[in-house]
């Protein structure tokens, strides 16, 4: 277990293309539990995952399990409300830190948000120029809440 | 993944003791998620798992997955809402085929239920003469939903 202290940001513009090092790793994932706690199964390229994370939107608790892929293929399938979440995270190094840039499809298809890990909420960092406003505190961002939403949320 | 059969009876009496050959084994658990799909967490003895169990009463899918004991301990602290069940886990072999008796503890004291589990939903089994009223298809034996009782159910 450990506590993860993310800042997630909206993307602006396409800046960021040109400076991931690796090609992107593709995810689905859905949820058994959208609420508190979540729990959530992701297949990461050629691997799954089962996820539980506690409450909070800066730092929670996180606990996170291996499983074989078609077991997460199949409670993906039966177990989580659809629509099941797709997007494409690269990973891109900026000014010593990692950002993971999460470009959605599906039905989320234009929403493209940065995230960044930090040791503490106080850590300072240095902003991309294709960084758009932050949206860390904004839970219809969260990706449970993604994943029943319509469509991207505006604004 | 696999689909579990399996019928639940009240226990009547105190016969069932005098017939394990092993000793019982304590366990406790409880819910990340109490509804549909369930997501429990339960210690045995030295042992934790983190389970998912589709819809359904006689069957249903069945996922299971080993943690560390001490991650179960945590969730069960903090993400899991009180109270944890607690009971001891008695094996009993009766004409070929085992029994589960589960001897409650804590708010559900005084209940005592009897699992068998089966190849199908028609496979026949001699009934042991403590075992009294099936169960199966009564919501409120489910340990998720004993887990939210304030005590056994009555009848």
């Amino acid at each position: 277990m450990g506590t993860e202290i993310e800042r997630k940001f909206l993307v602006t513009g396409e800046g960021w293309r040109g400076q991931a090092t690796e090609p992107g790793l593709r995810l689905r994932q859905g949820y058994l539990h959208a609420g508190t706690p979540v729990v959530r199964i992701r297949q990461a390229g050629e691997a799954a995952f089962l996820t539980i994370k506690g409450p909070g939107l800066l730092a929670r608790a996180e606990y996170e399990y291996r499983i074989p892929p078609a077991e997460a293929e199949a409670m993906l399938a039966t177990l989580c409300p659809p629509p099941i979440i797709e997007k494409t995270r690269t990973r891109i190094r900026h000014d010593g830190l990692v950002w993971e840039v999460d470009e959605f499809a599906g039905h989320l298809a234009g929403l493209v948000l940065a995230e960044i890990e930090l040791a503490g909420p106080d850590q300072d960092f240095a902003r991309p120029d294709w960084l758009g406003r932050e949206v860390t505190q904004d839970p219809r961002y969260q990706n449970a809440a993604l994943s029943q939403a319509k469509a991207p949320p505006e604004g």
